[in-house]
């Protein structure tokens, strides 16, 4: 079950109806899964804006570096443009290229993209080489494909799904978890929701409560010495009219929220934030002939409650990410436990922290 | 008293002696406090990075802008050179100028310094107009001066001092707060310090409980509304010896503390990190003519522990603003008072949080 | 004479009527400038965006650091804000913080301002201590307020006055030169205007011809040895309507500019632009309550030939401050030697590039 | 022959033995060109810093973003660590995928690397589909091996080979160019080279001389109206030991020299260049168990000259291209005509610019 389910409240602000990205309308989610023998543990997560052709109706989008440690292919087109013009595609480290291809693939292959020579694929990762033999490189094009075409509103699956199947994150078995926030109508009524694949370490905190010291498993402790390494790719949608300036501003904010969960961000962990707005004002049309264009974006100064849903539901997608993944056993033998869920709850209880 | 003495632990790793910034050998703090009639609660500090002349003998520097509504004078230079040449100073925003002649003034004066023609003075503020006549701008070049001329090794005075004087925090009194992480002898046995100018809002959290909301009184609740901008100025100093390029990865973490806190860095606030190594090995001698400078550093992987450090020390250095800062009254009859702690420590207790 | 009165055609896009900064509407220019005895050089120059209140109305901005040697007090705000809301002020060096307090002293006093508690002041500087006794810090808030309320539309004073009273480039006098280029009326017929305050060095090109070598003066040639340090301020302003994320992009390109006029940006030379727009429709009012503002912008795909506008620009106002500035003489008898007029037409001729 | 070959002498400063990248000890270059039936028009270009394993001998780099309309994968890590693992490979738009998956590839196997889980492929690219059939995505990791494993010391093949086969600049074919800069003894003798991928527009200048407005085939003109757009990828090598700080700083001054061929950097150029050093003492140990290294490198204040040398170099690489590149046909009977050199050696030589 989520954090929620077991009554643990993070933060002051509501969830939306799903307490997921998908809150945000129009955004999909599809996940390939590869568990095969004992060595493969991967798959690819694909996060789909709009329900459009996206190359040809552009987002406006960000990119904010936590660590860079990591191979975010596509960021720089999206900090020098503003934009992002294909699905996100999540996945392991060894296979940024082959999603690459795929991605490129699917962008050239929709209806009205025939005369498209330039795509910029926005591809992340995080290293699950502790469980997956990663340099068996076993994700094709068709595995990330076949994530982009699956992907669907609704629930979104967590733990140890799409790219999450085989990573780490405190220690425990990390995946991809999600969750959202709805801003009150006063202020706009705005959704906020996070999806993260999380491959890290630190000092585990469940909202407020010292999980990690608890459990004597933390970065610098003994058991864990070495372990913190690793990464959190985080993606952040909103359907407020944030123009790309601001879209920055809310993905480092997310970086607060990973804070939070005790994440320090390692010097080897690629702690990447991707923002985007679906706000169907705020397209930039690929074709358009036309040399300006009129928005109405939020301002400067009515960000700061997106901020703070942001940092709230970074911190609760972590946490889903690590309730919701099971127990997995991988290459050599490698065994990654779950979080300890009835210890943990006994540890929140004590901190009065659900 | 500070929160240590409260019995709060925050993390995992050991204070430096005087759990201050001062911890790390050589760095002396001063303050001007001013407070007269009912206008005027401003002041200044200091942050002198090592004992001798620093335009001679630059130190590595970065500079890491969490937020940057704000006016830190002279950041641009430390972030091109990788150096700091002057004391840190800072005040209240509309006192920067005034600083900035103080600190060039300091510089040309200094023995050694008599055909020095350049100097960049690192200056930060925070806003003190809720409780500060600010507009008047009562600090003056004398002011500065004394701060740097008294600073000292030892004890760091907290709270209602020098540039912390006015300042406010999650709705409380702020002001200066400062804490220090020792590593383990085995890690390089490195001291890091930070020191705060607190003034800024969000949804308090001290040590991981949720004393913001148990004190119904946070962002975006009925009492707070508008009241969580501000700002918070950060500084590390560290005996390590890191290099420039890594010293903008460890200020990079210290907006991480500041998220523990229940810090959402806001539109208006200007949330600054800089951070220096005093390690000897590491200055950069101004006279020299030499082209080529030997040094010995951390290699990026190293690190990972110091990260931790300094989330951590900053967490505290908040939450010992917060401690020592005491109610106030200022401009206007208007009113802050200090965070009360006979209900936080109770808070903290039953959230077992000390 | 400039260039163009000598029959020097930079580029290929037409100037606007005066050729200089103040061809786009509403931009004002202001000098103040200080030659008394033999050892005061200096001076200030501001550049006022609009006519009306600008903290009132604040103006779309960005701030590109070429090199970031120098102490451009207010950038960091402009970059997280996107915007300006105050005059720019150009002074020397060690006046950057007296620049602050006059520009801090003149927006609070403005009508309206009233209850305004936060300025960020915009100051760049070139150090002008080669002729100027710098040291002795002549410059007083009251010539800063001259300097802005003073300022008109109209030509542009350009050579040695205001802030570029005492500098140097490429071992010649340097100064306040400008310039502007004019886009045809189906590019969208806007201005770009250019002013720079020349003081850096580098191997002199005129129009493509290599003056400075024909001259024997350039970067490490004997008799030029150590004199390319110093800086350029650039300031680019245009009625076009951009965004702050695309107007750094054209702040960028004036880079560009300044590297066909031979600079080369030396380590000790600080290289800034700051590129603000005009246009009525963009401005940000800072007393609004509304959360949404609605603009129309130009597309980043319209941005191209305002690219080639601004670099056409700069490189000409350069060479512009060359011209105009005249032979110099300063403290402890230095003098700086015009570029010598006759012998630079006289190259030009022979490398047909006038 | 190269535009040297001519009598035309670019800067002031004496070039390398070869004039060329491969002018840094040990950094090799390869190409795989292709060149099939009438649609094909493309390859790839690798450029390996040193003889070594450089996953195990990793070296001090740096990216520099002029434009960052494309699709630089593994730029951020490099940022981050300010270290490159793998050889630079460049290829075409809608290849970089397939590169990544080849670089990694090569990486895997190579001896000594039996153990690595983690590579961070450096892969360029510009958009060569004016001539080419790029959507038919003809490059395959075998392409990118060979250019990788033939890559040889000694002159390099430049205009219509590798990554340069179907590129077009200044409305001219373009291509791969080469040069490099040999700094005095005194000043350490260093060397700075630069290979170009050129794919850019503008009005170009020949050493000074304005040959794209002699040519009336410029941007903005009649003929030209559409076609600046394009991308230039930059490699910048050098022996000087140079940290990755001032290596960003090289980088930057490398677009100083795209500004002197008459690039403009237009909206849809994806700009980038690539830096790096080959000094022995620099090496960053991958297997290292130690947390300090010690190094001797540049101060800033030396770095000038080699701004001065990467300047020359990058302005005589993009000339050196378009000098030796040849007429080409490719898609759809797309004809791009070479330089016209006779005219364009008698402008030069009205212009005394040869």
């Amino acid at each position: 079950k989520r954090a929620r389910e077991y009554g643990i409240r993070i933060g002051v602000l509501p969830t939306g109806v799903l307490n997921a990205i998908t809150d945000v309308q129009g955004v999909r989610v599809g996940h390939t899964t590869l568990v095969q023998g004992q060595e493969v543990r991967t798959g690819v997560t694909a996060i789909v804006p709009h329900a459009g052709n996206v190359f040809q109706q552009k987002i406006p989008a960000a990119v904010y570096v936590g660590n860079g440690f990591g191979k975010l292919a596509g960021s720089t087109q999206v900090v020098e443009l503003g934009n992002l013009e294909t699905p996100i595609v999540l996945t392991n480290t060894l296979s940024v290229g082959t999603a690459m291809k795929a991605v490129v693939e699917y962008v050239l292959r929709q209806p009205g993209n025939e005369a498209v020579q330039s795509v910029n694929a926005l591809v992340g990762e995080t290293n699950d080489g502790g469980l997956n033999d990663i340099r068996g490189r076993y994700i094709t094009e068709q595995h990330v494909l076949a994530a982009i075409e699956q992907a669907q509103a609704g629930p979104v699956a967590e733990g140890n799904v799409g790219a999450g199947t085989g990573t780490v994150c405190f220690g425990f078995k990390g995946g991809i978890g999600t969750a959202s926030r709805l801003l009150p109508a006063k202020l706009g009524g705005y959704t906020v929701g996070v999806l993260v694949q999380t491959n890290f370490g630190g000092v585990l905190q469940v909202n407020g409560a010292p999980v990690g010291q608890e459990l004597e498993q933390f970065y610098l402790s003994q058991q864990l010495k070495d372990r913190a390494d690793g990464s959190c790719m985080i993606v952040v949608a909103t359907d407020a009219p944030v123009d790309a300036r601001n879209l920055e501003r809310l993905a480092k904010r997310a970086f607060l929220g990973l804070g939070k969960t005790g994440g320090i961000a390692t010097n080897g962990s690629g702690d990447y934030i991707i923002a985007f707005s679906t706000h169907p004002g705020l397209r930039v049309p690929y074709a358009s002939t036309a040399t300006t264009q009129t928005t109405t974006t939020l301002t400067n100064e009515a960000m700061s409650p997106l901020f703070l849903a942001v940092i709230e539901a970074t911190e609760e997608a972590i946490i889903n990410s690590l309730f919701k993944a099971e127990t997995m056993q991988g290459k050599q033998q490698q065994r990654i436990e779950a979080l300890p869920l009835d210890k943990v709850l006994k540890i929140l209880k004590q901190h009065h922290a659900r």
